[in-house]
């Protein structure tokens, strides 16, 4: 089982029709394949051997993608690289997974060069812009111009395919090691549930060093889909692409959702191609999922849960389950069930399963859990245990499986002892009109050990004061859970790289000389 | 990855949601997972630990699928046993195998009887059947009660899962060895390409010894479909359970489908939930494709090609290709494209592939492929090269990818150095309106080395002679290709266990003292 026989196997059945489009560029599986096998000619003149690492700092291309191929193909392992980072963590991740060659596009060369003399084991960098090629790089069109196509290294199975770092946010980032396996086995399971047939057309919008959108380089690829590409993320560029290529598929975290779906001039584009939109990598106000199917009424929406560990495809809930009404209504507030080849338990500290109903930590077993942390056998060792990979997330399973995330275990506040899951205090802030963004966070409290607080940007020329946004808190959910204050603020949340809301950056001011128990 | 994994995830989706109907007896998911956990718990109690072998020798039933389950949970390896064998060929197939525990039912106890003392390593003996247990023997009913649920062994990946055992129809048999890995992922192959979803209703018509009905004990699983069971093919069953159960999906060897489209009360039956039915095994004739269309239009059939060293399916072809119009008219009569994971490689003897459009030996890999044959490294060795499985078909494949049999490598007829395939004069005889059933074989001939020689059975009372069928061939296809002698019989065609008509058989009178030229 290895991550390039999808590629093969679609060059072989639609060698001549469109494998990508990036921009003005269009290229066939028969191009994009032969492209790939001399990449992988050219990583191979450069010194790549089996399980060398290659990274990539760059915004979403087709290049990108003959990167994903052609490194595993050549026998290496890709190193995608968080371009949210700064130079130090970039620095890091280099160091630590003893990058050897790296590519990288225009927008990131002020790192590179903010780095100058740090990086340890990085020997030879490859610009994949369409400028002229910086000093000391080898220029992408040139070195695969002049390499001779090599067979495939045939790696497979347990062999390293990807190292994903993760964290970077909190702490001390981890490699996490997916395998060949690993990857196709999260193919085949979001091909068997997020819907995906021959010929769809994939909307790579989410940037392509996470693992959300990783996903569907390579689903994608096997059921000879067609990727379409934008650099980055924005709601303009994604809805002209949605219309002009005729996007039927595509996965956007909430951030990008709330954007899209309440872009002033989402009516005047044709979203009618659109089959399936995923959605996931942190909790969805309802409020914007709710919109998101008013606006786009014709469209499938999926919650996918997963994280990096599990390559990263947990549960998922389907159109079905966005209903409001009949036996399965309010059910798209789940995360779904469990995907194809994977087992979910609920589980005690102890690793018990706790009954249905009970909150507990999410665990996940399944051909699709990393090998481990790179060269951390110590955190290793705490994540997978017995086999299951703990998650991190707290949630409780009703009696059809579907499993609903009450919260990341270490955004849970607890005050007064009672355990408040954050994500359910931002759905009713969510409600609230005027309110664009919010978080709800712990803060210190003396009498409670912590107390629930809000932080919210208020849309444009919109105001509403901090009693009535308590006040409003206090008419949907327990007095427990009601923040006790409320923060506003004009610019947007700090955001992660896959665009999550950075609860530790907004947390740090409060916390700055105290410790914050996380579960 | 591991075979029971796919069981305890339907459970936990499903449980109280119907899994199996045979005749009156209905089972939920949680009832038939707990008899599994029962029946392994038996198992062990028995004795069986990691590795061993356990086979069945039965009709089709819930008990049946079961075994398929316990076996594995308990840790052992299941063997079925094809059921139109002659008592010294089971002998083998269970002293081969090494099975020390045999599931049986009442249709084969004469044949456990006539081995008396034959069978060096059984021993014990499950009847499966309702009756009175047979004396020595434990009852399936009996040992299940008896029994506590034992923890699932978890065997898995490249763990030895099943023994399969296929030819007896010429030579001696082989044992396939399947790994867990090897079922999984055909499952995988099987949900994506055969249009399996949630909730399908899948009829076990073919027995459940062959792999063409065993891809759907694990795949309709997987997809938390439900299994309803008829003993044994017949038309009259296969049609009452379609109308009854509501069935969507279902497979069909030819012969099946044969006498299932041509019975003479099929408008009599509501057969509109047929959603997708799948053919192989053997070439279809073209005549009886194209009636299957007609009296069940809104199916979609699909063309399943494989076999049991794959796992077993390597390419199918689906609905949108079986129409007799557009681009795609005609695609029907290829085998399709390469299954999701799977590789499809035409070579020649060397092993090199061979340009688009040549015939050659049609190879396969993937994580689909067999470990191997049971005891023999040097069957081994000859059948998988460099990876890639050998078939023993001859096929060209198209510029899109499409295959197309030509026949069996054994099967071809070597003519005057011509190589003709049988499968196209079949085809030309079946065009007869009077020939219910049709062979071309190779007989012995002094000038051209082989003869073409068509067997062919009519209609009741229909009648048409020698002359009129070569006259009506060479309408039809190139001279050298036409039967230049026929043979008429009465009864109909002799079958192997999956309903392949059994060419060894046919040729024999004709060969008894010669040496066909096997290629």
């Amino acid at each position: 089982m290895y991550l390039t026989q999808a590629l093969k196997r679609t060059m072989q059945l639609e060698g001549r029709n469109t494998a990508t489009i990036c921009g003005d560029r269009v290229r066939s599986w028969n191009e994009c394949g032969e492209r790939v096998a001399k990449m992988a000619g050219a990583l191979r003149k450069m010194g790549i051997t089996d399980g060398e690492r290659v990274a990539v700092l760059a915004l979403n291309s087709d290049r990108y993608f003959e990167y994903f191929y052609a490194v595993p193909w050549a026998g290496g392992v890709f190193v995608p690289i968080n371009i949210r980072l700064a130079a130090p963590e970039v620095a890091f991740w280099l160091n630590d997974s003893g990058t050897e060659i790296l590519f990288i596009d225009d927008n990131f060369l002020h790192i590179l060069e903010a780095l100058d003399g740090q990086l340890e084991t990085v020997r030879e960098v490859v610009y994949m812009g369409d400028g002229p090629v910086p000093n000391g790089m080898h220029g992408y069109e040139d070195i695969l111009a002049a390499a001779d196509a090599v067979p495939d290294a045939l790696r497979g199975g347990d062999d390293l395919a990807g190292l994903f770092y993760t964290g970077g946010t909190t702490g001390r980032s981890k490699g996490v090691m997916l395998s060949h396996t690993n990857f196709v086995c999260n193919s085949y399971n979001v091909i068997g549930g997020m819907r995906f047939r021959p010929g769809i057309h994939w909307l790579h919008a989410a940037p392509m060093f996470h693992i959300a959108d990783g996903l569907a380089v390579f689903g994608v690829t096997m059921v000879t889909g067609v990727h379409i590409f934008i650099p980055a993320f924005t709601p303009e560029d994604s809805l002209e692409a949605i219309q002009a290529h005729k996007i039927s598929h595509g996965l956007f975290v909430p951030t990008m959702m709330n954007a899209l779906v309440n872009h002033p001039d989402i009516e005047k584009y044709d979203l009618s191609s659109l089959e399936s939109v995923a959605y996931g990598a942190s909790p969805m106000p309802e409020a914007v999922i709710r919109r998101a199917m008013e606006v786009i009424p014709d469209c499938g929406f999926i919650h996918a849960y997963g994280q990096t560990e599990c390559a990263p495809l947990s549960t998922h809930c389907g159109p079905e389950y966005h209903v409001f009404e009949g036996p399965n209504a309010g059910r798209y507030k789940s995360a779904g069930r469990a995907a194809l080849g994977v087992e979910i338990m609920i589980c005690d500290e102890d690793g018990n399963e706790v009954p249905r109903g009970e909150v507990g930590e999410v665990c996940v077993r399944g051909p699709n859990i990393m090998l481990g942390y790179w060269n951390r056998p110590d955190l290793t060792a705490e994540a997978i245990r017995d086999g299951w990979m703990r998650s991190g997330d707290g949630a409780y399973m009703d009696e059809d499986g579907f499993i609903y995330i009450v919260d990341r275990m270490k955004d849970m506040i607890i005050s007064g002892g009672e355990n408040i899951y954050s994500a359910e205090v931002e759905d009713v802030l969510h409600r609230i009109p005027a309110v664009v963004e919010a978080a709800a966070i712990g803060i210190p409290d003396e009498k409670w050990g912590e107390a629930v607080h809000a932080i919210v940007r208020l849309r444009d020329g919109e105001t509403v004061d901090e009693a009535a946004i308590i006040a409003h808190c206090h008419e949907q959910i327990a007095g427990f859970k009601c923040p006790k204050s409320v923060s506003f603020r004009d610019e947007p949340m700090p955001l992660s790289g896959a665009g999550k809301i950075l609860k530790t950056e907004l947390r740090k001011p409060y916390w700055e000389d105290k410790q914050k128990q996380v579960n």
